[in-house]
């Protein structure tokens, strides 16, 4: 008997209906022989609702109390699965997580999984019960209970399918796997049967918004296959593992790519690296993430830095570099919104020095200018004016001859 | 410093308004200089609320997990509780039953806390945090999340109280203490000022609906008194202590009264007492509550039993009885719908025997029948026509002299 993890994000739990067709699936698999450790989020909305309760109280909840109050979600969700698995005759259990041994650290509302002891899974599993586990929440060394932040439950279902030594993680989502390209703007993206890890996590952070990072590289450090499947129709699926079949092995996998960036430029007096470092750890330490970094340092001119951010991190990315702007040392050369990044990522890149060039090629053929570049060993990132990202999207895919399946 | 515990059942905890004004009222006693421990319960109508979504599911959930979906509800008070008494700038903290470290026996939706050590919450208190502890829930030995059953949050309060030795239990309501009877029936019902536990018990059990008797008992035993005030007035309420001052001993202190109460009499072929032992023996086993027993057993005639139960049992009651007939030996004599029971309550009726006489001849000169009579050293209950039972109440309210003061 194999062990498989099933984990069911919110949207497929979202009603009793949707959390009847969830049990369903669950005893599907059951009777074909697996051991079954299922993973579930909180209902639909529930931990909007959740939050939106406590921010009618005050703006700053304490976050102990936050963790306290958003752990509810999962639990409600596991027990009226529970409960509709024993009464289709399928015995079932649910487990918080501090009852299933998910230790974390003490970083209330983005706590990381430190530790996970499958013993108690085990022991359940054993008995031929089929095991339910609270996604994204934990306990801490001292007792507290923990969440782990959005995207938490996909972390968690990982986790135990390594703690349990599964055979893979199933994620179950509104989606049917892991395509191309976004196919509500590229229409011949195509799923994908397999896709690397790595590639994955640039795809993620680009915002396919399929799987959290996290889990991603959780699976990637355990080495869990991880299969991202339909909630609603049995179909196959995308499965994500350390490398890939070689008749799929593609140059380029997917294109990926996100609106609303902003590029700031600032100009230094003198050239002076110790504070380019500076301003980056001032915007970290602020919380403002900045995506691509571009520095360009021409004879006979002032250095300058180009820097990437969101949108909606802009007004306070300036007014952290305003505040800090006489110890940094700079000033504000220009900013650019209404940018957009479009990435191609695929780990045949490597050994394939003249995809970029292929790229820029494409683009400049397409009118397409390029404000911006970063390129890492499996993909590249180009910044363009937002009108142009779909353009550039659709052409980059044909270009990569993406939706032929091979 | 003196420590008070002061729970707030759903209703005073129903909305984020509510909340606020509990968070409000708390800051107030902690500024007196106590020490406090809050216990509370589900908002307004969530228990219900859970309670519905699973019987959507099924008509017989698996208990285990109803509690797991149950105690979710408290576990949202308590965070948002603590919430905003640390935005008004009350240290507060909330633990849930198995971190208050609440042990209790592992029957699930009726546990029975077995054991509360105060160490935990004592600590916090040393730290001067206002401690609010989630009612009704419990763990089991074996690590599992158990309910205490309808009032289990009453009990939760005095358990706490008993353990960490508290001056008093708060029970907040939304009513203003306990009456000599119903004020919406008997309009010169009066406010008492105090109240034995084991009077109060013979209230609660006769419908009085304000504390549940497993926490007057739990407060009996320990001691405890018990306040019984308003959400949302600042008046005094009504202590439950051991001896009532001298001054209040009315004779009687309470008229209660439930209505809905069915009839059974039952007749045997020949008298046998095992057989009427194995009757209620099988009824209790069914979870059918017997109240008023009365045998009557004459020379010449086939010896009777009649027993009262409530209404809404009587289609159960019957079913089980019919099933066993046979093996209990008896048959149907008869039975009564439309029935309620008018009970005096007071702990200085064992001294006055003329107590039950004067009652009788106040029914009599009602012209109210009665139909079945119990008594105990406290308490005096007869069963009339439900159409009476409001005369009778306000007829014994009267005769008792209980609308004044003294």
């Amino acid at each position: 008997m194999s062990k498989i993890v099933m984990k069911f994000g919110g949207t497929s739990v979202g009603t009793l209906d949707k959390i009847t067709n969830v049990a369903k699936r669950i005893q599907n698999e059951k009777e074909k022989g697996h051991d079954i450790v299922v993973v579930v989020s909180a209902m639909g909305k529930t931990t909007d609702d959740l939050n939106l309760l406590a921010s009618k109280i005050t703006d700053s909840p304490v976050k102990r109390e936050m963790d306290m109050l958003l752990s509810t979600g999962e639990q409600v969700t596991m027990s009226l699965l529970a409960i509709q698995l024993n009464s289709l005759g399928v015995e079932a259990l649910s487990l918080t997580g501090w009852q299933a041994g998910i230790q974390t650290d003490d970083v209330h509302r983005n706590a990381k999984i430190s530790q996970l002891d499958g013993n108690k899974i085990n022991e359940f599993l054993e008995g031929n019960k089929v095991v339910i586990v609270a996604g994204f929440q934990g306990i801490s060394l001292t007792g507290e209970i923990t969440t782990l932040g959005r995207g938490g439950s996909d972390t968690t279902a990982v986790a135990v399918a390594a703690a349990i030594d599964a055979e893979i993680c199933d994620i179950y989502t509104d989606v049917d796997g892991i395509y191309t390209s976004d196919p509500r703007y590229v229409l011949d993206a195509r799923k994908l049967e397999q896709l690397e890890y790595d590639e994955m996590l640039e795809l993620a952070n680009l915002g396919a918004g399929v799987l959290h990072p996290r889990a991603v590289e959780f699976a990637k450090n355990y080495k869990i296959p991880l299969r991202v499947r339909s909630s609603y129709e049995e179909t196959e699926g995308t499965i994500l593992k350390e490398e890939v079949d070689v008749e799929n092995n593609l140059v380029v996998r997917g294109v990926a790519f996100e609106s609303d960036i902003v590029r700031l430029t600032i100009e230094y007096e003198v050239p002076f690296n110790g504070s380019l470092a500076s301003i980056f750890t001032t915007l970290a330490n602020n919380n403002i993430d900045v995506d691509i970094i571009v520095q360009s340092i021409v004879e006979g001119m002032k250095p300058t830095v180009s820097f990437s951010i969101k949108k909606e991190s802009l007004s306070e990315a300036i007014e952290v570099l305003e505040t800090n702007k006489k110890t940094l040392g700079f000033t504000f050369a220009d900013f650019e919104v209404g940018l957009a990044k479009v990435s191609i990522v695929g780990s045949g890149m490597v050994s394939n020095p003249g995809v970029a060039a292929q790229m820029f090629d494409r683009l400049s053929k397409e009118n397409i200018p390029v404000k911006m570049v970063s390129t890492s060993e499996i993909k590249v990132s180009v910044v363009v004016p937002q009108g142009n990202m779909i353009q550039a999207a659709n052409a980059l895919h044909n270009e990569f001859e993406l939706a032929i399946s091979r």
